[in-house]
């Protein structure tokens, strides 16, 4: 996918092409707001980051909103369950029937972000792939500009506001005077070891595995592609497990039928990531915005990364659309506390159902009877099933 | 009270006469069982002890079991809800509504002790008080025995079973070989100041309260007895705190309206007291058991200390009885595994609402954030009310 021509001036200017930004240029071409997208990376890489596969209620209707849904519908597996396997016994948690009929949708980020950038390409917006030196200017002020490198030349381009959904790493949350910012955070004393494999997963639903050997997850992104994830030690190398090593230790930790059934193969993608709980305040200065991972950070267990991006930038397209179409800006001025209360409420789902299911090694006395105690008490209590249910499935939009 | 002649054999011989000592044998009076009480105290510093307030359903049932619940029913507060300050908001939990019609009563723990005391008397039942050097023999074999000094004479007591009742810091847990025995602990970094008054209660709930400045607890022990709490360093002493220093704290603590309704006066008590979470696994050895909190401490907050106990109670009456009746020791066999499940459930609610309540020196930013988050969550969401709730008025004896 080449670049598009460079436009002196947008209204709004997107700096990442991940999902977040894809999202929110295509809400807001819906509106009929123009965007421009600056990326750092190819389309290439973009379109083959391996990353989350659980989409939530409200991620699927921004979906369909920003009329790319179809093929998510189609293709993707709606997930009425997940079940979670404590020391080797397996527990169904019903999402449907504890949530007055809620559910997910398994469908991968690669195939969302391939849909958004097809879209994106027939609705002929202008991106910028492998732009170099990014900065983000004057959005203290009036007149923010992006300015960028692509294809040897420098490029000024003025805009209302800026939209920062360059990741973790970008280069938008840097650019807020330090005075401004506080942040958050907790590193977690353990990393996840992930495996793609062609291969059909192990049982219909995701199983979130918490046994003596540390945690296990079995996803999977098809019917016939699975992802498989281990709980280790932060200081293991991917070159030190080899496919067989993954999969011995995978059947140790699930129950003995999901062990019996697990179909193995050649990994197409093995890596292993740290866990991080990661929050910057404000997600607004000025003129820029954050949303995404831009912004904030969560470590994987329970799927909320993808999903929590989907929501800022909901709410960030419905703030700029406000602003153009009704001339005001309630939404903008309410855009970083809004987001926040919602982000705060999924770091906190996510830290718990983090610290819930894995293998702490400084905490071998009490707080593993803490764990133990508690899914003992999820296992017998339809009020705690419901509550872990409302959050996996995704609070409402409007419960902040 | 005097103590009363010593027998020189018992069914069970239960060791400490506070409410879990003289519940037991109240309820094993009322199944022809014979025992005979251990008291290192005397009748007088037992009844004169400040303790807890809160009973809950089962707890009330364990005591209208016992014969012993007419006046706690007649003087006895019910309460069908409890109140959540959250940074000088109140938020009413309705726990009747949440939990189909349970409650707790407001009660006071010497309340409590004084009707099983007279209705121990009455039953001209034997009590030993003021035992010296008591320590507990042959409980590994087949013929325990009590042995104790009482007015100047030393008394061996034979028995079938021992009961330890005698409290966290009683002779029975260390008399179990330490081999056997796994201890879980962990202590709080923070005291509560507690302040007995002869004044009308702030309010007609509990107030649990969450401030910048600390936990403080609205209590109360009767309509014109109330208990107040504030969360205090530990390395603070009580002569630290005048009266009109922990009335002008407690102020700043509370929200304006309380603040506004505070009926203030002279303590008649006051005191500190530290924060821990503990078990001791297993609570029975051979034909010795333990209850309450000779087995394990819980923080106060949330008032399942003596709920718990009173469940330990029923559950080794129940044994006993089975035992006796008949001729069945599977209750006797299953009692440590059975009151454990209960014990942590407790355990970890008790950790839950101090954690979530109290403000951690060390924890000002994720872990705060965390905090405010999950108050923010509970607010909102009735599966997490119906959590607190249930936990609250007390789990089934059957769930476990």
């Amino acid at each position: 996918m080449p670049s598009s021509p460079v436009p002196s001036r947008t209204q709004v200017a997107i700096i990442g092409a991940g999902p977040a930004g894809l999202l929110l240029g295509q809400l807001l071409h819906c509106a009929g707001i123009e965007t421009l997208i600056v990326e750092r990376q190819s389309a290439g890489h973009v379109a083959a980051r391996i990353r989350a596969g659980v989409i939530e209620q409200t991620t699927a209707e921004a979906l369909d909103r920003a009329g790319v849904g179809e093929r998510m519908h189609r293709e993707g597996l709606p997930h009425d369950g997940v079940e979670l396997c404590i020391d080797g016994h397996r527990h169904r948690i019903d999402l449907a029937d504890l949530t007055d009929g809620k559910r997910v949708i398994v469908y991968g980020q690669t195939e969302l972000t391939r849909d958004l950038m097809q879209a994106r390409a027939s609705a002929d917006m202008p991106t910028v792939y492998e732009a170099q030196e990014v900065s983000v200017h004057g959005f203290d002020g009036a007149r923010p500009f992006v300015r960028f490198r692509s294809e040897g030349q420098v490029h000024d381009v003025a805009c209302d506001y800026i939209a920062g959904c360059d990741g973790f790493h970008g280069v938008c949350r840097p650019s807020i005077p330090p005075s401004a910012v506080r942040t958050f955070e907790r590193v977690y004393p353990f990393g996840w070891l992930g495996l793609l494999v062609d291969a059909p997963p192990v049982a219909d639903e995701l199983i979130y595995v918490r046994s003596p050997r540390g945690f296990a997850l079995c996803s999977m992104r098809s019917r016939t592609r699975s992802r498989y994830y281990l709980q280790c030690p932060l200081d293991h190398k991917v070159e030190q497990w080899s496919d067989e090593a993954f999969w011995n230790e995978l059947r140790k930790r699930i129950d003995p039928q999901a062990a019996a059934n697990l179909v193995t193969g050649p990994s197409i993608e093995k890596s292993i990531a740290p866990l991080r709980s990661f929050v910057s305040e404000p997600m607004r200065f000025g003129r820029l915005f954050l949303a995404g991972d831009a912004a904030h950070i969560v470590p994987p267990t329970g799927a909320k990364g993808l999903n929590l991006a989907a929501a800022d930038v909901l709410l960030l397209a419905d703030a700029f659309i406000e602003h153009y179409h009704e001339q005001s800006d309630a939404g903008i001025d309410h855009y970083s506390l809004h987001a926040l209360a919602r982000v705060w409420k999924a770091e906190r789902f996510s830290w718990w159902l983090t610290s819930l299911m894995h293998k702490f090694p400084e905490n071998a006395g009490f707080g593993e009877r803490m764990q133990e105690a508690e899914l003992a008490y999820l296992m017998n209590s339809r009020a705690a099933q419901q509550v872990l249910a409302e959050n996996y499935v995704g609070l409402p939009m409007e419960l902040h």
